[in-house]
């Protein structure tokens, strides 16, 4: 056809993209039709030859990764002081959420958890102290990750803090997570202040020993056991932990009971975990992580054991890449705001909670939580939606964690970095979100997806390896 | 036109009823309508009439009967001695499931439970001789129902055996139902020997005043928003009350332990409750009977304001008929059977549990319950049928109770027995099935549908009473 032949015909438009043009050429009478596309990643132009030429032996190995996250079993087994039991933490150590970073790049609520944390540990009076301290190079700031910790927002942890103990009876290895402080004013927000100070060290002194006397008496709390049934609840165990808070609860009052003597403190501790239903969050996010740590290593595989946001940076790691993190910056998220606040009080998404989702639940399970979805203004289908995309980007399904409206399907599980790129369809995750000035809080919570960035560059860096 | 024209034409058939002839036809190349019909229920030939006559005043009373149930607030405000607080009742009163029945028509679980409580109550020391009482004509049976109480199975409630005490705040009504006594050997489902009884005996001098002194403190607790949330959770509060005994067990735990000197006891109590994840369906019955009862003698409504089956017969009321009871021939459910047994073992319907679907919860809200229609091989879609297929036969929807796969939208509440009769449509019921003797227990779980001759009749009164 000539390019005259071309233009003398009646104009026919294939219309890829922005669907607004093919109305416009509606309103021409020219016909056009739409094509579903979403425009490529941005990769380097060799990955993708180089993972199809490996193509086998990626599957081979995302088996194997996978085999090893659907086979974990976390259990609760204990609490012990952070310093006395955190690999490699010293008493200058502050661990936080997310990829490495940096004082002078930290954002403000992980500025204000750090000076809550200093404040609490006695190191500074003042929380102008406590800023000098933190500049000054004294401090050894670490992620949370590289010590097999986790933590929500800010995920500070200082060597007083107490901390959950979680076994993956599977494999052997450990992860750590601190207690969750409840709502309002608190350090994992970038809240400080004496009621922040005062209620870490009630945590420390009165419900971490009265917890750890009564866990001694249960013996160790099938974690993987009590997710399960809290989907079946209505959870996801990212933003809403109601039916997980409540299971523990019932695991372990009789315990607390029975093994403490003072009852004004046993009282105080039910009282304490039944007035947050955030409490669970502190053990779904360490039973994830502890299960997804056993994946590490897995030469060749494409899964992702880490996605986690330090507040300035989104970063992920690789069952098959080592150490290494791939990172982006972190994004506002366009959440539910809370009456007074706006996206411009916003800080970017922020912390390790997103390790549910690597797991496998979270927003990759929201269609067991309908009730998150409608709190931000949308129906029971969005959450369908949600997770059954969430089966486009994943490797396999849980055996364990079900969907009751799927009719119990397994939940999408272990991300394929290559499957986010190609299908150009990031993670979808739930979250809360924190005040950008340190000192404020929490000041919403939405559905977020996460940005592409880390994901293609993680994409580059296997290929490279695999080369 | 003519028989000669009709038989002379192609073969066209307009198939009413069984599906399968209009296959047959197709086999045959005639072509074939299905027309979705069922048979017209079996009333008088003029309640039809009269009831359509007075269509709108029957409207109108059920408006405000709907407007009753929807405002009840039902709320646990304690716990008591059921001579001590049931309205009526006497040293040799003994209270059962479903409407009225004498012992000689009692189906073997009720006899059963009947017994184990002559046993509990002191009034005999063995069997043979509790069955010689209770069959001596000195014992006056009477339906829980008629006494502002409810019952689940056997429904038996004895002069000495502690019931909760649920007060309806809007409209100031009572209703009492006796505790959960717990899964195997359980007088409610008609086993007796010591163990029943040395249980009941438990329950009467520990359980009871730690749960009434636990709740002195805690003072009220709302009823309607526990159910609410545990339809969030996954229970339809009937066959699955998971959620609920959890969110209770929350509310009172701390109080329990504050209130109770006794570790050993209180450890047992809060035991006790975690063990049985039934324990809130004696909660969940009597909050739907307070919020019902307030809807009692609305002239002229068609709504029903009791479901109930005594193992023989079952029955209902209706806001509109005052104190007459409408009964048909219980049928035996077709169940999941536990292993070991048959329907042939299986006793007819029974338990006042129905109450439940009679207040827009258990098969009525079956959608915000998928585990259980999983449980006997169904799939979450049949879930969501039932409960969509009930909208068809109520007057109205819940404004607190929710289902969150349909979108958050009110439970089906309120039903029409004009709807069930004119729609040939009755309510499914999600029940337990005991065994036909005395003595054995529960023997499977299933989704049942009510039987429609006490409708039929129910129909024909009203009609009647309108005329």
């Amino acid at each position: 056809m000539s390019i005259q032949q071309l233009f003398g015909a009646p104009l026919k438009v294939v219309n890829v993209g922005i669907e607004a043009f093919k109305e416009t050429c509606g309103k021409f009478s020219a016909s056009a039709v739409q094509v579903d596309w979403r425009p490529a990643v941005d990769v380097a132009p060799e990955s993708e030859a180089i993972l199809a030429k490996h193509a086998t032996r990626i599957e081979k190995a995302n088996q194997k990764a996978l085999e090893i996250i659907l086979a974990g079993a976390p259990k609760l087994v204990g609490l012990e002081i952070a310093r006395r039991v955190i690999p490699g933490m010293t008493a200058d150590t502050i661990l936080h959420a997310g990829p490495p970073i940096t004082w002078d790049r930290m954002c403000g609520p992980m500025r204000g958890g750090v000076m809550a944390g200093l404040v609490y540990e006695g190191r500074a009076t003042t929380l102008a102290a406590a800023e000098q301290l933190a500049s000054s190079g004294k401090i050894q700031y670490a992620p949370c990750h590289e010590h097999a910790a986790v933590g929500p927002m800010a995920g500070i942890v200082t060597p007083s803090m107490p901390v959950w103990i979680i076994k993956n009876e599977t494999y052997g290895n450990f992860a750590y997570c601190t207690l969750n402080e409840g709502l309002g004013k608190v350090l994992r927000y970038g809240a400080f202040g004496d009621e922040v100070t005062q209620r870490l060290k009630w945590m420390e002194t009165v419900l971490y020993p009265v917890l750890k006397a009564a866990l001694a008496q249960t013996g160790p709390i099938d974690l993987k056991n009590l997710i399960a049934q809290a989907l079946h609840m209505g959870d996801e165990v990212h933003n809403r932990n109601r039916a997980g808070t409540s299971l523990l609860y019932r695991a372990i009052a009789p315990a607390v009971l029975a093994t403490c003597d003072n009852k004004d403190d046993a009282v105080a501790v039910l009282n304490f975990i039944n007035g947050n239903d955030h409490f669970f969050l502190n053990l779904s996010m360490p039973a994830c992580k502890a299960t997804l740590d056993a994946a590490r290593g897995v030469k060749g595989s494409s899964i992702a054991v880490v996605m986690a946001r330090n507040g300035t940076d989104f970063g992920i790691q690789l069952a098959g890449t080592g150490d290494l993190w791939f990172t982006a910056p972190a994004e506002v998220p366009d959440a539910l705001y809370f009456a007074g606040f706006t996206k411009d009080d916003a800080n970017p998404d922020i912390g390790d909670s997103a390790i549910t989702e690597t797991g496998g639940l979270g927003g990759f399970a929201i269609a067991a939580a309908p009730a998150i979805v409608q709190f931000v203004g949308g129906a029971a289908a969005d959450a369908l939606r949600y997770t059954l995309q969430m089966y486009e980007i994943t490797a396999g399904e849980s055996r364990m964690y079900q969907i009751p409206a799927l009719d119990f399907r397994g939940t999408p599980t272990g991300i394929d970095v290559r499957k986010v790129v190609e299908k150009n369809l990031v993670p979808v995750i739930d979250t809360g979100v924190a005040h950008k000035q340190a000192g404020v809080g929490q000041v919403g919570a939405g559905i977020v997806a996460a940005p592409m960035g880390p994901f293609a560059k993680a994409y580059d860096a296997l290929a490279k390896i695999l080369k």
